[in-house]
């Protein structure tokens, strides 16, 4: 059971916890499926080749999902996610791990919310920062029970 | 809107008509999430090529699948199939056409039933057939309206 973040318990500067993804073709294919993208260049080599890469990518979209779970996973069952936005700089691909990290921005309250602002991002092997982006996260308050 | 064909229209040794597939690893990729079968020699060209293959090869699933679509787009809305069985017997890769075709091996009433038995198989552009099978349908007759 994932243990709930207090807002409270967050300063600026505070670095979250590492989410390290291994994706595999088999997982495009299976997220291909799931979103209906069926664009090429997430499962067949010769066509992404075809197109200049050097292999089949990850789907941006997945991508995205990935930044969510490293929010998601920190927050705890009680957050919300507010916002969330990436930007696709460079491309992962299948076979070479992704770590998502993240730093807190901002630590505020807001129209009775209890919120942080986080940079967020995947960043492969190399330390390449592929896809950058920031998100709000609205955490429970000690102050106000729960 | 699909033609009916009735138990008097057959008689054996006549041709199904024939069904031209170009299967593509596009489809291979939605034919695995539809059903959930996603052993990666059905989309991963490495992966199939380091198991021995030329290259990706479709699902034995779906060229029983293929095999039914001939079955049911001759029979028409009001025929049944009964029973249908293929073996495996050549493997065939997206981007090589592969037509569907059968013969009514034998026609006869049973149990009340207006049946027809089928040869039918999977043919490459060199003429192999690379999956052979057999089905039974059950059609209306005109002796009984319909």
């Amino acid at each position: 059971m994932a243990e709930q973040l207090y807002w409270e318990d967050v300063a600026e500067g505070m670095e979250l916890p590492p989410l390290v993804k291994n994706p595999t073709t088999r997982q495009l294919v299976q997220y291909a499926g799931a979103s209906g993208d069926f664009y090429e260049i997430h499962y067949a080599l010769e066509y992404a080749r075809g197109n200049g890469l050097e292999g089949v990518i990850l789907h941006g979209a997945l991508k995205n999902a990935f930044l969510g779970q490293l929010m998601t996973d920190w927050m705890g069952p009680q957050g919300a996610l507010k916002r969330l936005s990436c930007q696709y700089r460079g491309m992962d691909l299948p076979g070479r791990p992704i770590t998502g990290k993240g730093t807190v921005t901002r630590k505020y309250q807001q129209d009775g919310q209890f919120l942080v602002d986080c940079a967020i991002w995947l960043e492969n092997a190399q330390g390449e920062k592929t896809t950058p982006g920031t998100a709000t996260a609205a955490l429970p308050s000690r102050s106000v029970g729960g």
